[in-house]
């Protein structure tokens, strides 16, 4: 039983500048919800024929979005807040932290001519589903004048936002993603840690000991698949009352807010292990989101920090937890719940090792927890070739497929296999890609301090209970907000600063012994 | 292959008058067709907790619709545009029918503050809810506090609206939905319907033959049945490339355009005759919608003339075409293709009969075609009462209940089954109703006409073919948009001005003698 319903639209109206600011920022981001979802919707349920019509609408709303982002109004408040020393006196109280963010939004969102947001905006949602249909067919030259359209306008916009005089164009791009974060920040961890991967992945690529494979080739019912995979992610703590799942060519996770949360997955037949992992890091995403705060929807206190600290909550969920033992002691008999004799004969062991083969293979997102960062890597070089105009975007299969053999030793068979596996470009996401690796360093590391404070953490796995965990993320990471940098908060919590050694551990302690190292 | 893109943004701008007005009404339109998105998802996909934020969503983009709508440049616009004879000189030309519609709105909308059309939106979307929560308890009380709010802002409404001196508030809403129609106007219709219809059900329903409706208690699983009502949808013209079916608690069709139409409908294990015709009724609206053109989109040109209109098709292929001997003789091997020997021993007859049973009974949208404009009538006195104040929305339940006594002769068990059964009210569409008793008085005329321009229509139905039908009505009603009014396009395809005697004859003609009379 409710109450009477009272005049639902007034609320008192706003008095101070910061509350006359938060209004604004919630109004803005109302409507990048409302794309969100249309957005969602397109990549999920839309009629094959409604994508033209479609791009107009995102386009409409991106520019409402932007017109409403650099409102001059906005600045003046900003200003006024940002000379009251009594609201700004606690640098990581809301308000200052609000203030602080939606300053650093502003002056980039002002220095970008509406008309080249509402050009990419359309152009995204057309080049992505000629992306699509090129990648269907393995078809790059359908996709090239998309994509040089696309490179031009990224260039174009790199140069709005400009760079420091020993950066790059990247560096521009790659502020929307990790801020603060530069080309060269990158390179200075990816250099060391793509040596020691290297390494390792050789090592377990030449040992005579591997886990069998067999069970990601074993066909099971997609149905069931669906129904599974759902189950493992609720008792990871995703709650479906404030989310879904459908399906998508390419998995992702879109977050309006922490009540409305959307992930998509994708099923194979033979490969039960791959839905899996591209739900549970899904998921990740989703507990991350579902866990910001309602109070703070539409001010920077309410949205997440950096798409590396982002990618640490899908990698920790997907990598740490659903492909360690602990968690296969506890899931294994599940398969058979949801599967029944169908998965007759495939012991513990076997699974466990099945969801932890390392293979040099061609597909970014199914490749394993090692193998993954090489891929990134590739892209990451390739991206700054691109917006320094160093690669030319027909050029691009002739160095992906070279890159591949030098850093995974592969021949890539097809286009479709390989410079085209990927959505993100043709949405106009460059200077992304790094983020998945800085993500995985980022997991390992704060998943070494959630072991510290919970010990028990693996037995509470096998006893499947994943809540201690998903608290400690909950209390850590997910409600601060953008209190903190992605940096600042790693040593904030980990009172270290990032380092490549986490992962390395980790990955070494769990694969040399799969492999008989 | 496509060829490469040109900046996508980038069209001539508008030079004249008229094509400025076009452009400012594509944009309003735009606007409204996101929120049709966000409201479809709202009742088929979003989570249960998304809803306050939805909506907020909802809210901000009827106010940026409202104020695009009643911006005075569009005034400006218009009135340019009037006094430009050579535009003008054809009235039935698509300029002249597009700035006579316009201005019908322009002008109605800005009668309306901002506050109003924000505040009916937003309760519209959380009033929905409860309305959902009440009906599943049948709990009238939950439901009365949003249902009186409703009422108090529509009587709001109709007021900034106004009516003619001889009207009523009910005529200033109705408007919205069927221009240039009133009370009165409908009143006058309804009533000797209301006459000859009481006589043919009392014959009915006292005639000792009946169809058997053995077929309407028969389990069928749902699976298979939506498979069934999908393709024979598909038969129809409903075009899928351009529209997706889904499932909603009401069944509704949702057109934003005419490459992007919506239908839902709904499924109970044993009365499959209830999916077909819920899922050919929206069919029949999704046909319109695409029907209409694209070059119009977001003109009048491009849109429906009436919700009676509207109903008419909606109802043509659900009733003149679904419930036809023509079409089940084609239609009842294809039950055995869908349902296997699940169907064994239900012979045409029996099937063709159980599709025509009429019932007094609760439920209007599982109505019979005969009882159905019962119900319609019931609503259409209450929103009357309603709007004028001389009925509280408190009394509803009994007056509800005390009108179905006299008009159909049954005690309403509950008001699940009784006043909370349609989602209209919640959604604050009142002067809506009596549209779907004008759709099937528009619907059996204009059908009447088409089977003497394709004399051999039935023998086409058998064959399965029902293309004719729909290049029919996409030339003679669709293609039309908004350039005749709905009781103008009658009497231009027909020849004739409405009457109620083509829809007593349909029911006449088919009903009697399946209960021998």
């Amino acid at each position: 039983m409710t109450s009477a319903p009272s005049t639902p639209t007034k609320s008192s109206p706003p008095t101070t500048p910061y509350q006359e600011l938060v209004v604004m920022l919630k109004q803005t981001n109302l409507l990048g919800s409302s794309s969100a979802i249309l957005s969602w919707d397109q990549e999920t349920m839309m009629p094959s024929q409604g994508l033209a019509f479609r791009a107009e609408q995102l386009a409409q709303l991106a520019r409402f979005q932007h017109v409403h982002a650099t409102d001059p109004k906005l600045g003046d408040l900003l200003g006024e807040c940002e000379s009251d020393s009594q609201l700004m006196s606690d640098p990581l109280s809301s308000a200052a932290v609000n203030v602080r963010e939606a300053r650093h939004k502003y002056d980039r969102a002002t220095k970008l001519p509406v008309e080249l947001v509402e050009e990419l905006a359309k152009l995204s949602s057309l080049a992505r589903h000629e992306w699509a249909e090129a990648r269907r067919d393995s078809d790059f030259k359908r996709f090239l004048p998309w994509f040089e359209k696309t490179v031009e306008l990224k260039q174009q916009e790199a140069k709005c936002f400009g760079w420091a005089d020993d950066g790059e164009p990247w560096d521009a791009l790659a502020e929307d993603y990790e801020p603060g974060c530069t080309a060269a920040d990158v390179e200075k961890v990816f250099t060391p840690l793509r040596e020691k991967l290297h390494k390792l992945i050789m090592q377990l690529t030449n040992s005579s000991t591997k886990p069998s494979g067999k069970f990601n080739q074993h066909k099971l019912p997609i149905d069931q698949q669906e129904k599974f995979v759902r189950y493992v992610s609720e008792q990871f703590g995703f709650d479906y009352t404030r989310g879904r799942l459908d399906r998508s060519t390419h998995p992702f996770c879109s977050g309006t807010h922490c009540n409305d949360v959307r992930l998509t997955t994708r099923f194979s037949e033979n490969f039960v292990i791959d839905a899996l992992g591209s739900t549970l890091h899904e998921s990740g995403h989703g507990i991350y989101e579902q866990g910001l705060l309602y109070e703070h929807i539409g001010t920077p206190m309410g949205h997440a920090i950096s798409l590396g600290i982002h990618e640490s909550q899908s990698r920790m969920w997907e990598n740490q937890v659903g492909r360690c033992l602990a968690f296969w002691k506890w899931c294994h008999p599940k398969l058979t719940d949801f599967f029944g004799s169908a998965v007759d004969g495939f012991t513990l062991e076997e699974v466990f090792g099945a969801s932890n083969i390392v293979t040099p293979d061609y597909i970014r997102v199914e490749a394993d927890e090692a193998t993954y960062n090489m891929h990134i890597m590739i892209r990451f070089d390739l991206e700054r070739g691109l917006l320094s105009g160093d690669l030319k975007p027909a050029d691009v299969p002739g160095v992906w497929n070279a890159k591949y053999k030098d850093y995974l030793g592969i021949d890539i068979p097809d286009d479709r296999r390989g410079c085209l596996q990927d959505i993100h470009w043709s949405m106009g996401s460059m200077g992304y890609f790094p983020t998945y690796t800085l993500g995985n360093l980022y997991a390992a590391q704060l998943y070494d301090k959630a072991q510290a404070d919970i010990p028990d953490l693996h037995d509470q796995f096998e006893a499947g209970e994943f809540g201690a965990l998903k608290t400690w993320l909950n209390k850590n990471i997910h409600s601060h907000g953008q209190r903190y940098r992605a940096a600042d908060l790693c040593e904030h919590v980990t009172g270290k600063a990032l380092s490549a050694d986490p992962l390395m551990q980790h990955l070494q302690g769990k694969l040399r012994p799969l492999y008989g190292i």
